[in-house]
């Protein structure tokens, strides 16, 4: 059994002096689909009950970015330097087009991706993300989420049932369920991120709020179809960026779930993992599935 | 082949001195699916692309409101009035629980019947409508819907091939198909609404704008498993409408569709049939599907 991000082996991929962790498994007719990950997440952040059904279909590949767990080098302070990495991470295993899943920081890394090379990716899921110039995008300081964070009696996956859930007991039932899983994979686990990943990653988002010209204008050159998925509750980058995007994209079908922040594809994984298949299934030229 | 509304017999049942024009067929496992027309709409306005692929798993009830089509009677001038024909109609024919597909108009009398009388609905579909206290609601006179309104080029179906649609390349293509599939049904035929209908339906939709109390708050207490549906580019109610019934209805799942406006259901038919067939299947008690 390696098809689940429980027991995939991290790997490996050197280009020049970087060094990239990753991790490859499952297998099925569909394009590989690269997965990138949400702000101070690690290869092992990835909920395997959202992984390991999309890999009953396909190839999927879950990229460490500069900086974080196992890669070297440094975390860079905007999407477009996180983007190149990722190309420099696709060219290196001979990837040139994939589709993608791009979980918040992750989601601005895809766009920008499909921004500088728009032949990349052939469908895109963009889940609880914003477009440059969305509004609200991580400020930690906000007493919902500074709460939380600073809780002295929450540690490590706790503080993610609390910022990534709402605080219905639903929600909260789907948070514990969450960190059980998280902590299913017991060997080869990626060291967590420090305060200089947060630190990095939080000017990322702070430039990914500023734009010049039309707002959103830039989204107009996306013509991939895209499922931009979110909670509507989501407190970390709330969901108006969401529709920001799927008004904005030529292509895009917009996916909201109920009583759900952040983390909406965890708590609603069955749904999200059929609503993704489906997607990614569709050979249409147009996003709706 | 009676399972299509391209043929199927106008049915008529009377209560007291109303009597209720209806179609019904199909059949499958699923509960009965009452479907709520939109603003002028007759038996006839029902796209057999939406309605036949949901008849395979289910009975589906087109009902005709009174002062519509061959349904006698007055046109109440509120919702409310139309929710009470509503439920005199389900009644009389001993449908005592069912789903509902209430779409623009009907979507607001679905609300309303599901506030009237909390049983009645199993599962929502609200598509191309808005919570009472909604904004911009059918305001013909607007530039974007008076133009082609009074357009003396556009005739009858013409007019929604404008108005449900954008004037984008692929959605006026998929209004041409549209229309010719509202023109295979060659027989047994509705009158079209006339400028009473209208008129009262428009008063209707002017006091369904106005709220006392808390904004959206009546929504809560609907607790059905809730599909929200629209097209971002709707002129006639525009989504903004949507993403308020998703964030303040307890359990409802949004879908928006790319290129589309208030037809969003007949423009991705296929799409829009499988998302409601799979919502409809589902045996959960909460909305994500």
């Amino acid at each position: 059994m390696t098809s689940s991000n429980v027991t995939a082996a991290t790997r490996f991929i050197e280009v020049g002096r970087q060094r990239y962790a990753y991790r490859r498994f499952g297998d099925g007719p569909g394009l590989p689909l690269l997965c990138l990950q949400h702000f101070t997440g690690t290869l092992d952040n990835w909920d395997p009950a959202v992984a390991d059904p999309l890999a009953r279909g396909r190839e999927i590949v879950l990229f460490e970015n500069a900086g974080i767990g196992r890669s070297t080098g440094t975390v860079p302070t905007t999407v477009a330097g996180m983007a190149q990495h990722a190309f420099a991470f696709l060219d290196a295993l001979k990837i040139d087009r994939c589709d993608v899943l791009g979980y918040s920081l992750g989601g601005m890394i895809a766009q920008q991706m499909a921004l500088d090379r728009p032949t990349v990716f052939r469908r895109m899921m963009l889940v609880g993300t914003a477009p440059r110039g969305g509004e609200d995008i991580m400020h930690l300081e906000k007493p919902t989420l500074q709460v939380p964070l600073t809780d002295p009696t929450l540690r490590g996956y706790a503080v993610l049932g609390k910022i990534f859930f709402t605080p219905t007991e639903s929600s909260q039932a789907a948070a514990g369920a969450f960190i059980e899983r998280l902590m299913e994979r017991a060997q080869d686990r990626e060291p967590a991120s420090g305060p200089a990943v947060a630190q990095a990653q939080i000017a990322a988002f702070r430039e990914w709020e500023s734009y010049t010209g039309e707002r959103f204008g830039a989204l107009t050159a996306i013509r991939q179809p895209t499922l931009v998925v979110n909670g509507v509750q989501d407190e970390m980058i709330p969901v108006r960026n969401s529709y920001w995007l799927s008004e904005n994209l030529a292509n895009a079908v917009l996916l909201t779930y109920p009583d759900s922040g952040h983390g909406s594809l965890f708590q609603f994984h069955e749904s999200f993992t059929r609503q993704a298949t489906e997607f990614l299934a569709s050979k249409s030229a147009a996003a709706p599935y």
